[in-house]
């Protein structure tokens, strides 16, 4: 199953994309895209519907495709040749770090260049939402608490991230600096979510490409690893690591986004997004 | 004002601490100590009440003073004695990191020794309640934004924050991890925030003794400073730092917490916090 939030943001509704492409409200059936709702009964619940009596919309604005996240965790360096473009050796271990739950937007809503920003960048992601507590589980378990996959833009302001006083957070939590969908795309329509093409672009020339083939640490083990440290809460987000790329990396020159570029990325099978960058608001 | 929540974890119920040091009930008057019951104007509702007319309640369990936090913000060697004992230099810039919101417990929860911990320690801080929302706001407008303060225990393991592969978060977020309470005292009653006595005790042995008068940055100053990089929210969580006195700082060895032992602290207005450490559970 495909499934999204939309409406105004702060109080979007559940929805699902139907085989023909058509959105259906699930408003009448689920709260949100949250809790429960996201565990294996949860999801059956919805597979068990019958899809062509939901009402058909057509949605304004698409929300971030989960809700009730109490985590946003990121994986740092995950893919070799990223981590080699920032001349850092791979890590040995999963390095991990958190973006606020307040930087979570929709897909296509507009990214924000905060105030005094010189180095804000992009990093296409593979976005995994947790579908049931998960607290010391083991590799082999770990993707059953798993809900699903997404599209995730890891936005990033590096001089914030590492010139001014260490831990990344600082730089990964602004407003708007996590967009989320369109889809959650639930874990079985998933075949293998490490053999997965990410790419990005700004203002229509290709920045990244990569596949999810390429991570150092694969989903399992991420899910797992982390559990070992803090327990996953259903709809909390972890964003996998990004491709080799982004704006720090390119030679001769870093290249830093600026206010009225468009950033579009996706990953196969799981929708693209498209966002504007803006000035940061109050 | 001193406000707490009360009952089984993730059941609490709103009340306050009255002049005579009885709890009276809130839950018929507020769901929750959270979201807008947090700003000057959901306060001052409670400030409203006869007292006298709430239900005098004994609770078997004391919560987290606040719910709802979307964020646990901390702020890294913020007193110069403690950036001294840790062998670094006092920072230039605040050093942001982030705890899992999942870490919090009421504050006198049993505290978790994680699986393969050698290294867990205590910090006793400050924690800063955020009650209206804050965005880029100065730092004469800062304790405006500020519902109360109250005290926390920034339990934090070691190896896992500084031996497992960079970034802190991994060290300061598992479960149990962030006692915060009893007290949620509203603003209004704490005359100076940087003027406050904080002590904690291991097995009745005291180790740490500090004032926040010896922050390098003040509540005013953080607010102002992590709102640059993040919105805060209702509910959210500042923890300012910590006085000196943490294990990893004891000579000529450090000591660790180890299962069975017992902490003790507090913060001069702001009440006291007793854990019992033991082993961690699924």
């Amino acid at each position: 199953m495909k499934l999204l939030r939309h409406g105004p943001a702060g109080a979007e509704k559940p929805a699902l994309l139907d085989a023909d492409g058509k959105i259906r409200d699930l408003s009448g059936i689920i709260p949100d895209l949250a809790g429960d709702v996201l565990s294996d009964a949860g999801l059956d619940r919805l597979r068990a519907l019958d899809v062509r009596s939901l009402p058909v919309i057509t949605p304004e604005r698409i929300g971030a495709c989960v809700a009730g996240t109490s985590k946003f965790i990121c994986v740092g360096l995950n893919y070799a040749d990223h981590a080699k473009e920032t001349g850092k050796a791979p890590p040995e271990e999963p390095i991990l770090f958190m973006k606020a739950t307040t930087a979570i937007i929709g897909p296509n809503d507009p990214v924000e260049i905060p105030r005094g920003s010189k180095k804000a960048d992009w990093e296409v992601e593979l976005g995994v939402v947790i579908g049931t507590r998960a607290k010391y589980v083991s590799e082999a378990d770990a993707l059953s608490h798993v809900a699903g996959y997404c599209v995730i833009n890891d936005v990033s302001e590096r001089a914030f991230q590492s010139e001014r006083g260490g831990q990344w957070t600082k730089g990964k939590s602004h407003d708007t600096f996590g967009p989320t969908g369109p889809w959650l795309v639930t874990r079985d329509a998933v075949a293998d979510p490490q053999k997965l093409a990410l790419w990005l672009d700004v203002d229509g020339q290709r920045r990244q490409t990569g596949n999810t083939d390429t991570m150092i640490f694969g989903v399992a083990f991420l899910v797992s690893y982390i559990s070992q440290f803090m327990t996953l809460m259903p709809g909390d987000i972890i964003a996998t690591g990004t491709p080799p790329g982004v704006g720090m990396g390119i030679k001769p020159e870093p290249v830093f986004l600026r206010e009225g570029q468009v950033m579009t990325l996706g990953i196969e099978g799981l929708g693209e997004q498209r966002q504007t960058t803006i000035a940061a608001r109050d």
